[in-house]
């Protein structure tokens, strides 16, 4: 059973262009760094609706395990720890078989 | 530009399995009726993490206009007033460029 990852942010008030441009870069070095990431696709809202949040991930994985193994990664716990952390307001998370 | 639409749902208290049924058996109808759909994914949280939202909807369009056909479309209209407004607590959404 693949798994899909979705994840969506609000950033805090104050954050802007350059943090943006910092997530961005720190995701996209994380597919070189965990193998188990299928797919992954990233970015801010395009404001195309009102009430939208702030920025997007997706993630496909092969199976539980792949995505544990993302979850855990210490690379991904470091661009948490660096960049989500204290730089949001809300946050929503799905993980489901696909 | 490819768009990725990403949406969660937490549903309101009391909702059980056979909402979900309803929800997942709507979603799965909209792709024969709305031709801009690419890939559409759905389903419940798989339940692997605290704090997660009930259910997510992705869906991939092959431009701006292909997402509006799907958000604007009267099938997506009546799913949404049938089995989402006034059944969730909370919705999250972004939709992003792949």
């Amino acid at each position: 059973m693949a798994i899909r990852h979705v994840v969506t942010f609000v950033w805090a008030d104050g954050l802007g262009d350059e943090h943006v441009a910092q997530v961005t870069a720190g995701l996209a070095a994380l597919p070189d760094l965990i193998p188990s990431i299928r797919a992954y696709e990233f970015g801010p809202d395009l404001g195309l609706n009102e009430g939208n949040s702030s920025y997007a991930v997706t993630a496909l994985f092969d199976d539980e395990a792949g995505y544990l193994e993302y979850r855990d990664h210490p690379a991904h716990r470091q661009f948490i720890a660096d960049h989500i952390t204290g730089k949001i307001t809300s946050r929503a998370a799905v993980q489901l078989a696909v």
